[in-house]
């Protein structure tokens, strides 16, 4: 068994309302800054023990399918690097 | 000038508590995933024109000391991809 780190990135899916998004913007558009679009995500990092990456990925995943994606509302990513 | 999206990653700082990430580890394991951690962080995609990607590094570098991020608890990064 070896350590990895998954990354799942959860992102709004296209076209879902951003309320945080759309005020974080403006918040930075009053304080001068131009900027054309602001998304916001969620990013979870975590640690596990498994036989490969392969495996790793999987289990990550799983976790993303079952609690930390809603798929009615997000789309996700998953990133594993050995530790 | 051309299209750039910076992406600015929020950490907590190491040593800062966090339930909510501790909370989501906990509903894994309950689950009956195995993890030996889960840190959550904030991640935000923004599009902005810059004249290259160093600039658009140092603007982004700017929204997240200024807004994006509170120094006192939170470490950040940014990456910065053309369009």
């Amino acid at each position: 068994m070896s350590e990895f780190t998954a990354t799942v990135t959860v992102r709004l899916k296209r076209g879902v309302l951003d309320p945080e998004a759309e005020t974080t913007k403006q918040a930075l558009e009053r304080l001068g800054f131009e900027l054309s679009a602001l998304r916001s995500a969620d990013r979870f990092e975590i640690d596990l023990e498994a036989p490969d990456a392969d495996a790793a990925a999987e289990r990550a995943d799983e976790m993303a399918e079952r609690l930390l994606a809603n798929p009615t509302i997000h789309d996700y990513d998953v990133a594993v690097t050995e530790r």
